[in-house]
């Protein structure tokens, strides 16, 4: 149950607003939005953020600023949703950014990278680091605005025929897994296989893939995987705090009033807290009923991690050799990320492993 | 610099929406509400939510919905903003519940307590979990209604003059601390200290006390508790990940509009994420100047973490067993902490500790 219940707790409602405004309703434009997102429906925590956007814009706005959201392939494919914002076909999109890796690696950093940022990192970096203007820079040559709205939190490491219990575990193995990712496990000489959501537990199922990584518990009970694979592996080094994005072309931007603007910000900042929660709040549950019904959990070990991160820095280095832009947006992600980790273990890390220690 | 830096460096600006609305600014009604802060303008970060939100409000508003924040002992002083909530004195405070800890132990949980949840587990507990239903009924009584605008994150353990090293130097220890987490330590022989936060350097140089807690890295270097000094202890298990709140008063929410509502809400989202995400960007230069000056960090050795541990649930027992309320909130709050612990340890916990030993 979202906080309205707790407004309803305190003997008072959203809806029980005393004071109308029938003048706002004659006055203030009526603008309807298209927004496109990349998620189908049945990833609902996702794809609900979305939603949970436009409705709090619809209610700070009196229903006048509205925003259709339409899941993925219902009017834009959930691949296209970069070009159809860039090109105006929509004015809206909800996505993840490396999705467009192929366009240009550049783009995976405004979502997660191997060996990346957490949530927490990410909000520090793109409101009160160079995040927010480098990410800025460089979509805004393609006329679209990028909105955090969404974050998944650390991502788990996937579903396994077999255990992984050395590097040459990695050798050969067809793993269902994208972008940045698939490129270190290649240098390790496992075989990525891009293969959509839906695809992917037949894929399992008959063996034409090893392993398959995909969100966490709560997404991935929802595709029974663990009933094709029995080891869960973890951490999902590849996504340590992927960002979820409203983008918003920026032509139709600069078109909005001010208040709409103002409006658009927080509603995107409300669902951007609102989605890590409900992930938090949901996974438990799910991990419990998955390792109740069998699934094994297991760490990678300790050289699997050491080798993926030494391949991941290789990469960097590369990408960063042929791609001013990358290297230019990572070498500053790179160097604020260092500094929140040594932080970060000082007083959260302490705390967290030793709450840890007495469940 | 804010995310507007980004908006500018994608073409667009906040400022430049085409379309005027002069029909609102004639019509929306014009409500100036006070908001009374805690906290002194010097704890800019904590303060500074308060004027964030408002000021999201006043953007969102057009400027007719306008909160005017006024720092701790400015209209009210900082331990009364609740009493000036409740009874209409203000419309809005901006304070820490913990602070009304005398009033009832039950409003700590709004806040923290010992061994408590982090940032992101109070996120899940209040807008997924029974936390907003639960704070919402039991502040309702008092007419009042607390919203989530801020966190600071895991705090630390604070300033010492000698180093801790067994349990027996808690005992006799006088320290500067409140609320629950004094009255866990008083259980292990300490001394605590309610002192003001502008009091606490002359004690501490003088050696009236022999340590203070007060925040983290950033905020402490503020105060040069590093000068007086010398050990700076992790973590502060009394304040996992402390929320700071925005209170409203009940009556006084239920005359807005409910469009206003709808921002207030999503205007206290936003600032909510900023405060932590400020805190977050601000510590880790704090802390490498505090180490480059000479500051000892230390880690609390386990024999202490543990008996401080055993001491808070011992706490925790008794004050169920005398307060139906807080038991009633307590109980639902330590099954929700532990359920997020069984999974935060998983992807979370496992990816965290890989990344510090890398950095």
């Amino acid at each position: 149950m979202e906080r309205r219940s707790f407004l309803k707790n305190a003997g008072v409602g959203l809806a029980t607003g005393a004071v109308a405004m029938p003048a706002i309703a004659q006055s203030a434009p009526t603008i309807k939005w298209r927004l496109a997102s990349s998620f189908p429906k049945s990833l609902d925590t996702i794809y609900g953020g979305a939603e949970h956007m436009a409705k709090r814009v619809a209610e700070a706005t009196g229903g006048k600023f509205q925003i259709q959201v339409f899941a993925g392939g219902e009017i834009v494919p959930g691949p296209a949703v970069f070009d159809a914002v860039k090109d105006g076909t929509v004015e809206m999109g909800h996505t993840v950014s490396y999705y467009f890796f192929g366009k240009d690696p550049t783009y995976a950093l405004e979502t997660a990278v191997p060996f990346g940022m957490t949530n927490r990192q990410m909000d520090a970096w793109m409101r009160y680091g160079n995040g927010g203007k480098l990410l800025g820079e460089f979509f805004g040559r393609s006329n679209i605005m990028p909105i955090p709205c969404g974050n998944t939190g650390t991502q788990m490491g996937g579903w396994y025929r077999k255990e992984i219990k050395t590097v040459a575990d990695i050798k050969g193995l067809k793993i269902r897994i994208g972008g940045f990712a698939g490129a270190v496990l290649s240098k390790l000489g496992a075989v990525p296989q891009q293969i959509p959501g839906g695809d992917i537990y037949p894929a399992l199922e008959k063996g034409t893939i090893d392993a398959a990584e995909w969100i966490g518990p709560y997404d991935d009970q929802k595709l029974g995987f663990n009933k094709v694979a029995k080891y869960y592996y973890y951490p999902g080094w590849w996504e340590g705090g992927p960002q979820v994005s409203a983008y918003v072309n920026t032509k139709k931007w600069a078109e909005l009033p001010k208040e709409y603007q103002a409006i658009l910000l927080i509603a995107c900042a409300d669902a951007h807290v609102d989605m890590m929660a409900k992930y938090d709040a949901r996974n438990p549950t799910a991990l419990k009923q998955l390792v109740g019904s069998g699934t094994q959990l297991r760490q990678f070990p300790k050289e699997v991690m050491d080798a993926s991160y030494k391949a991941a820095m290789e990469l960097y280095a590369e990408t960063s050799a042929k791609n001013p832009d990358f290297k230019k947006v990572y070498d500053d992600y790179k160097k604020f990320m260092d500094d929140q980790n040594l932080w970060f273990r000082v007083a959260e890390g302490s705390y967290a492993n030793f709450m840890y220690s007495k469940r």
